[in-house]
């Protein structure tokens, strides 16, 4: 088996697992599954302490390929953005501290009340420019994670590759963006943005995961690679042919099934798929 | 009162109060509410019969905005595609025996089994190619809806007005976009590509909604004109600097809500949204 199809390359976003492991017990699972790569969340890191948290990782040799998540910058007022800043600052902090790939960037969406989609997605050009300078010099590069359309309301107003990247291309150094296939799988422009992204060195993360047809909840009913219609294969190869040989990250929100399993047997359906069919 | 805020440019599509009404009596309440536009779906028509209903419609000088739906055009074999574009020249002879100003097309996902979309793309270009000759020839203009991404699957893999217009520009004339609110509203192209459909008289129907946040279902959840997040006045000034000032179409799927109120409220209610928030 060559080191592409091993779990050398394969990083478990602790989401996946969020309901069955807390963070220690989550990289216990893994390295017990062979796993040596994570991406955890702020909740889960806060829970046990950034300095356990840090431990824990060093201690074992992990490799953290993200923590998720910063951004949600939009407010309705001076106070909201400010308070946004401040917290993206900590993100930063925590992302260091764990000696993560990237610092992930969820945007967000709408302020309470607001139907001016243009004017949030220019607050979010504005709070990402902020924000880089202080993960520049805290050596955290910043993956802007290009939302599906169908979270442009709530969650991010950054909805496709393309826009993602102008703002990476006016925002200049160590900025880049997250590749998840959930949430660009559809867009008539995949391969000519992937090949821009990777043009500039600028393809940070890859997430994985599966559309499922039906899809029975906006945000909790991800799939696991292959029961879905996304040609992970495809997009894969597109990510590799653009210069991106980093790890594929499992990224599962699945309220109604994986989160119900136990964890092992998640961790283990994550390997034999993301062998045979990523 | 000016013209533009009467309901003189206001459409029921007919999906709006499917759980009220069959055909002949969403007419009546529609002319019962001051509405003389409507846009029907087939399995409507084909309950009444296409006579009769060509003949109600004549007959209370009803305008009909479009007629849902043609398209579904990728299928995984050869009678698949003849299957689908036999039904395609039936519901070219349905608008045209209405009198329809559109043939509306939702154009279809993946055929079953497959992760090609790409290829199921090129399909549904194929396919439009090969029905735009006969629709022209019975005077039937094709709108091409593209559908919000999370249908992409299923429902319509042209997901961008980008996308439409595009197979548009390839096919030439008797073609165009019917431009949904509810599908379109995130695209941060929006624009640009509003204004490059009316350059060429390519927008042929104005469908609106609202998106609700959190939206529940991923079908059946459309928000009533205000009660959700798209600036719906802002994208219809962008539809009449492009040049159309046709009918704006009510298409709501609501399961929950206001498929579940009765007719005459559904329809007053369209009316006061219509004049104070679109």
């Amino acid at each position: 088996m060559s080191a592409a199809c091993d779990t050398d390359n394969l990083s478990i976003n602790l989401a996946t697992v969020r309901e069955q492991w807390d963070f220690a017990g989550a990289v216990d699972g893994c390295l017990a599954a062979g796993i040596h790569a994570i991406s955890p969340w702020r909740d889960q890191i806060e829970k046990i302490g950034l300095s356990n948290a840090a431990r824990i990782v060093e201690s074992n040799g992990m490799r953290v390929t993200g923590l998720c998540r910063g951004g949600m910058f939009p407010a309705s007022d001076a106070a909201g953005l400010k308070s946004a800043y401040d917290d993206n600052r900590r993100a930063v902090d925590e992302a260091a501290a764990l000696g993560a790939d990237c610092l992930v960037l969820v945007v967000g969406g709408l302020p309470e009340g607001s139907r001016d989609l243009p004017g949030t997605r220019e607050m979010v050009a504005e709070g990402i420019a902020t924000l880089l300078p202080y993960a520049r010099a805290n050596g955290v590069p910043l993956a802007i994670e290009p939302l599906h359309p169908m979270y442009a309301a709530d969650r991010a107003c950054v909805n496709t590759l393309s826009q993602a990247l102008d703002i990476c291309d006016v925002c200049g150094e160590g900025i880049g963006v997250a590749i998840d296939v959930y949430h660009v799988w559809w867009d008539p422009e995949l391969d000519a943005q992937i090949a821009r992204a990777g043009a500039k060195g600028q393809i940070l993360a890859h997430h994985i995961c599966d559309w499922l047809v039906p899809t029975r909840d906006l945000l909790l009913d991800r799939g696991m690679m292959g029961d879905g219609v996304i040609d992970l294969k495809r997009i894969r190869r597109l990510i590799e042919e653009a210069g991106y040989h980093g790890p594929q990250e499992v990224e599962i929100f699945s309220q109604s099934n994986w989160w119900k399993k136990p964890g092992e047997l998640v961790l283990s359906t994550c390997i034999d798929r993301y062998r045979t069919h990523c």
